[in-house]
């Protein structure tokens, strides 16, 4: 597979960190919400084995907020998503499947509750804010959106825990999953939230500070030597073995809730007033025609660059695959599919053509691990 | 400057023609409402030469559309944008700053009338689609909103003429500028504009059949040998030299329409209802601070990847450079620059840092050329 350059501009914004990573040797990068995003720094299978056992620190700044704060945000925040969030409490994350008119995804955000008129909404790959802002206009809620300049860097991987508390003290290690609080470094107070987007445990600093934060990255790597800390970010590998959901990749504007297996963020029986809300109630009773599982390929390679038809042993189609690695735990490739009924069930199997070979594969339960 | 690669996946979507521009030698990408844009087939100085003396084909699939169809969407398109759309006429594009509730920009799509109740937004980088649906769910309008399955193939340079001739006949020359009409290939009928984002003269074929638009992009290099025709893409020097601005680099949602020159498309003096008209007439009665201008940069070099602050002769900010390239036509760098007052007037010098070299620049009139 040929590599091409991404062409850079101020459309496709740099983050604080970007000079940095450059620096330390990142290879590739994607776009997400107009913002670089490292996608390699070298081998994306030994990162993913790294990460695994040690720690490393990410650019995540492409992981926007938007922040919605006035008299109506909490009903507008509620209006966007189908999770119930009328028992929400201050200080905590709530993962949200965002939700249009039609029951159809916008997005899967954290949404972080700042104070009872604050919220951020942490999103994915797509302009919330537009969404938020049209919904505002056409309420005529009174609310302030706007994108704060927040640049998240994540500390991912089992020692992620030791190092935090080398720089934050041991207080950081008692934040639940999905709790946020803010922490010291060096006289400047900054949001720490035990989340990130891998399964092998973190945090991720929302910076809001930059100067404090690039000095915090740094000293992330003069005193982590002990970790193994490494600079990394969001790997392939790692998330689709975890069975970590991405937007635009796995799911989008075309999908809905239910059909990506977001049942226990769909609070239909609840007083929440939501976008979707009849829609989705018909949706549930009449059940989905296809649902995203997983995949296991006899391969060793893929390169996936977009949906690719899956097709049943008779020859009809099974569904297409929408994300793919070749996985060295499982030692094949596995992937993330959207398979169409009556074939979405774990051992169903099929095939795929990949550059004119076909291979086999067999459908299984979401996460791989 | 290093290159990166551009990490590929469903999230960043490849066109119809990816993989025939692949073959044709594209060699860096930018990413464009979530799809592969080819940003350069070699030397964008050759490109921007051959552009202007000849005819190029442009996988320009990342322009994509927005429909609004249904007995509100008149309503709900007017809502959007500040320019009068009351006289708009079926068969015409519009060039339309669209506008947020502050009197900010949310993108500059070009809008064309398909009927009198089914409109396409051809938009540039941002998710109007969403903008739109929050508008129509807030204020319950009866729309239908979606993006169809439209893949842009842009014919630009003017040779276009003679080379669109060949295939479509002589009617096609007749075209106004703006106008759209409906053309045969081999039996299937294309959307065609005379328009496109360069200065040198072509056409948008709005392909909606894939198969055709295909076979068609095939068949213009088949027959176009004579025209000296080639694969190209938005060029970045041509365009900063015919002041083509950009959504995401020169402005965005951080600034308003007056500040960007889009004055004669704002029509405050209408009965036209729109979001942020009182916000505008504001704006437009206290006057602007800054303005997008252009700039003369003493240097042969530049690779811009954000904004970079213009310092006046005596150090105060003058403003920030937005977008630049090296201009053969100039012999000299030339960019977009937003400039505040007092400092806005064609002439007025000042200077410009570049990895620790400091170079002079004047301030110049918008479109250089």
């Amino acid at each position: 597979m040929k590599n091409y350059s991404i062409a850079k501009s101020r459309r496709i914004r740099s983050t604080p960190y970007t000079s940095r990573i450059e620096k330390q040797g990142v290879t590739a990068y994607t776009v997400y919400n107009h913002m670089l995003l490292p996608a390699a720094f070298g081998s994306i299978e030994e990162s993913c084995e790294h990460l695994k056992k040690n720690v490393q620190i990410w650019d995540v700044a492409a992981e926007r907020q938007v922040q919605i704060s006035g008299p109506d945000s909490g009903k507008l925040v509620q209006l966007m998503t189908c999770r119930d969030l009328s028992k929400s409490k201050i200080g905590r994350c709530y993962y949200c499947p965002l939700i249009d008119d039609n029951g159809n995804l916008v997005n899967d955000p954290v949404i972080l509750k700042l104070a009872e008129d604050k919220w951020w909404i942490s999103i994915a790959d797509s302009d919330v804010i537009f969404f938020a802002k049209g919904l505002a206009a056409g309420n005529q809620f009174n609310v302030k959106i706007f994108e704060p300049e927040v640049d998240i860097i994540a500390i991912q991987g089992p020692k992620s825990f030791d190092l935090m508390e080398k720089v934050f003290g041991k207080t950081i290690k008692e934040l639940k999953f999905f709790g946020f609080d803010y922490f010291d470094y060096k006289g400047v107070e900054h949001l720490i939230a035990r989340s990130g987007w891998s399964k092998q445990g973190g945090f991720e600093v929302y910076v809001e500070n930059t100067e404090s934060g690039l000095d915090l990255y740094d000293y992330f790597f003069q005193i982590g030597q002990e970790f193994n800390v490494k600079p990394g970010c969001p790997n392939l590998i790692e998330r689709i073995e975890s069975g970590l959901l991405s937007y635009g990749n796995d799911f989008d504007n075309n999908d809905n809730p239910f059909e990506c297996g977001f049942d226990k963020y769909v609070n239909l029986d609840t007083d929440a007033v939501f976008l979707g809300k009849e829609k989705l109630k018909k949706i549930e009773s009449e059940g989905v025609k296809r649902k995203l599982m997983g995949v296991h390929i006899e391969t060793n390679y893929i390169s996936l660059t977009g949906s690719l038809d899956i097709m049943s042993d008779d020859g009809k189609i099974m569904g297409n695959l929408r994300s793919a690695c070749y996985s060295p735990y499982f030692k094949k490739v596995i992937g993330i599919a959207m398979i169409n009924e009556p074939f979405c069930k774990a051992s169903e199997t099929g095939k795929l053509e990949i550059e004119g070979k076909i291979f086999a594969l067999k459908v299984c339960d979401l996460p791989f691990i």
